[in-house]
């Protein structure tokens, strides 16, 4: 049994704290939130009302948080990582990222930013089709943990892992966190298909040809094209852009239907990831002369406002660039 | 503008005779049933009341259907293709096969058979994600028209290619049509899962997991990895999968749910094309000595009879069979 701080307690950090309490571990929970706090130190989660296992720990306190334990979990959104980590004095401990997103301006991956601002500490990456409900509940899914060190991986895994949480491993870390991210650009996509009224088949298609863009792009910064058909990839990819429980799905879905890019912000009420990840896209993609319509018509919307429906005509009606599928 | 048969009208082989019609053919229906037949003569599909553009031929009789045209779509249940098409003489025709499944028995490809019974005819397949009713109302879809003759593939595709019915081509025959027939294999074990409640991210990891056995059999079979990763493959198992306008999710979600096979297929009333071809994909996988849990565990649910529950139970809850992930 070991300690585990999570950093951020939304929906995800709370249900990986479940998680982890189940397999009897001892979790501290950060939240700015003190009602989350409040909750949370009860020993109940404040989103489906689940009782921990054993109680948790939960603080309003960062430094609390980190002085906690040698593993520190991140379910933070991505922009604040940064913000809420920089200038702290931590070392030689092992950080478990579970955000997905890339970080607007500089590019980077989560597990790339925690190295750059603490060089001596380790980095693992946590991603899958996962919605944080059902794994709060208990229902089966699977994930992928992956790192650079397998012995490390091995270790991290036993905190998790049970019949009901399968955690796989993987050494392609690019891969994994590349996989989360992109993902979710393709799922406002599907989300503004699906509010057209384009229907299922039309769907299917831009998961399909979402998920080439995924691979030429995820290859071309390092991260390896098996691991976009896995779990992290192809995996997480169905599962967000088919569900009305995805947010960034469902963002996408808003501005189908005809609202705007505000007024879909305020009814999600949460962080919709993709919004900033297509602005890492976008520029990536060109940088390195990639093509990538799909990511292109989300950014033409969700950046610059311009009409779903126009956006998505020209991406669906365009002639195919080439005669053959294929990649 | 091309005179095209139409073996079979069902809502596939009727929603492709609409999008046949809207591009200026002539178009003619075989279909054993008289009231399908009767209201397709009157211009009607029989299924949602679409008009079609230009009033098509309709025939209860063979014969007919086979002497009106160069091109014959085969838009039967796999199963019964041989014993509706064996004896007679064919020669010299471009047979295009929209069917999806292996034939019991033999374990052929439909166009295999079709190979078999008219060793004079040439045969491509029409495959990819295609729900028949959106198809039939022109809502937006990407398919994949696959054959070894590239200029007889650019030739047919002028039948129905338009923006709105997206046509790809393909050269692999072989893995365009497994991906076509295992993925409904797939779909009815995800089926059974949401029946069982298991909820989206167990399906995510099913579908995830259900890929690397298509591409495990399929490419063992003589496909290529690439075309299980396209439209054919991954785009049709996803829609299949995830959607309850599937017959073979709602086939197993309904088992899931504890109606007995009897039941579910009356509640169904059409082919549930997977449920058969789960047989062939046992035998199969077993002769080659590949491993496939997801659809032995199918097998074991719709041939044996077995509870869903515990077989499902056995599969999700099975230790990892590898510590990484894979194929």
């Amino acid at each position: 049994m070991s300690k585990v701080a999570i950093l951020g307690a939304g929906r995800w950090g709370t249900a990986l704290g479940l998680v982890l309490s189940r397999k009897g571990n001892e979790v501290m929970l950060f939240d700015k939130n003190p009602f989350v706090v409040e909750a949370l130190k009860e020993g109940k989660d404040p989103y489906w009302g689940i009782e921990f296992e054993k109680k948790p720990f939960a603080t309003t306190h960062l430094e609390e948080a980190l002085d906690f334990s040698q593993y520190i979990l991140i379910a933070l959104p991505v922009q604040v990582i940064r913000k809420v980590l920089e200038g702290k004095s931590i070392k030689g401990k092992i950080f478990i990222s579970a955000s997905k997103g890339l970080e607007v301006g500089t590019n980077k991956r989560v597990s790339e930013v925690l190295k750059e601002l603490f060089p001596d500490c380790k980095v693992l990456a946590l991603s899958g089709p996962s919605f944080a409900e059902e794994t709060a509940k208990g229902l089966p899914c699977a994930v992928v943990l992956a790192g650079e060190d397998v012995a490390l991986l091995r270790e991290v895994r036993q905190l998790f892992s049970s019949e009901l949480f399968r955690v796989y491993l993987s050494e392609d870390i690019v891969g994994v966190e590349l996989g989360g991210a992109l993902k979710n650009v393709i799922a406002i996509a599907c989300g503004i298909s699906d509010g057209l009224g384009f229907g299922d088949n039309a769907r299917a298609g831009l998961i399909t040809r979402g998920l080439v863009e995924m691979v030429r792009l995820g290859t071309a910064l390092g991260g390896k094209a098996q691991t976009f058909y896995g779990l992290s990839g192809l995996g997480d990819l169905v599962l967000t852009s088919t569900s009305s429980k995805s947010r960034n799905r469902t963002f996408g879905f808003l501005l189908g239907q005809g609202l705007s890019l505000e007024q879909a912000q305020e009814k999600i009420g949460q962080v919709v990831e993709g919004k900033e990840t297509v602005k890492a896209v976008k520029e990536l993609s060109e940088k390195l002369g990639l093509y990538a319509p799909i990511s292109w018509a989300v950014y033409r919307v969700v950046v610059e406002g311009e009409e779903p429906l126009k956006v998505a005509r020209e991406l669906l009606l365009r002639p195919p660039q080439r005669d053959f599928e294929g990649l």
